[in-house]
């Protein structure tokens, strides 16, 4: 019986960062996001070894009813005119929701369902979002620092990066004076 | 083709409490808590109509795959020398998980395995609770005021008080000096 207590991982609720023994660590590469960015080009053009984005996440066992808990770090910047952005996917299991917790910066999640109806949402400290089953999404840095989103989401969920190509989401974001706009690709 | 951003609900990472259009409060009462405390006389003295806990969430489609969100806050002070808890649950659904995230005040999650075994987890300010299939879980508030806790679940995971009836919990955890001290119900 055990009659002492535990310190458990800590996440630090204004940058996102975790601290435990076991935390895994994870970058997604510039270099690796061929035909994420309308720019070919300019996409060229940067440094492949450039991280744009990073996840952090505890481990935990991947079994039916299990959920995981981890941090997104996307970097601010753009492709030409396009704002850095996740690649974005759907769950492998369509049905599984999970949640985004904004915690610093600011941008945009935006979320593609399955029947191709789009929704971009604001995403900024304190932000609490929803994604629902059968909904694709992608994190977009429409800001000048690093955005930390927190997600929580069911560990048999999988990922599923091929059901949005070859056409990839619907909808891009570009810079626009100081702010942003969306330019539907496809109807 | 939606071309602006929407404002998702919010959560105040510094209280747990929300803003959303279409948030959910639920308070447990002192006098609904009959037989949870040790001290039964001191129980009786106190007024029954005092919140010891609340929990606002969002909500959302109970159905397989989807995820809910909400804080519980739960007050500082005791019944006798026993600080004040949460009910505690097993899920309905034993396999299904949850994560706690605490966001102020200080204590305890107790945690005890479908096997019997207890563990004792710190609660503070962005400690994080990995709640595994198969575990009964009660917040325990041993500080000196609100103590409040991020949850994300299963919305198919639902709450079976009934499990651990008669005996409860088998760690009660009453006042000691200034800290607080485990004791042990039943082996």
């Amino acid at each position: 019986m055990q009659l002492t207590s535990l310190i458990p991982p800590q996440v630090n609720l204004a940058d996102g960062c975790f601290t435990a023994p076991d935390v895994q660590h994870k970058s997604t590469l510039l270099g690796s996001l061929a035909g994420i960015f309308a720019d070919h080009h300019s996409w060229q053009a940067m440094p492949a070894e450039f991280a744009v984005y990073s996840v952090e996440m505890l481990p935990f066992a991947l079994q039916e009813g299990e959920l995981l808990v981890g941090t997104t770090h996307l970097q601010p910047g753009k492709v030409g005119n396009e704002f850095f952005m996740t690649r974005g996917h759907f769950h492998q299991r369509r049905e599984q929701a999970e949640f985004y917790f904004g915690l610093r910066g600011s941008g945009l999640l935006l979320l593609q369902h399955q029947g191709g109806d789009c929704t971009l949402e604001q995403v900024f400290t304190g932000s609490v979002h929803h994604i629902p089953p059968f909904t694709a999404h992608r994190l977009i840095n429409t800001g000048d620092h690093i955005l930390s989103a927190l997600a929580v989401w069911s560990a048999i969920a999988g990922h599923d990066y091929s059901a949005l190509q070859p056409q990839g989401f619907k909808l891009r974001i570009f810079a626009d004076g100081a702010g942003w706009r969306a330019e539907a690709q496809y109807e």
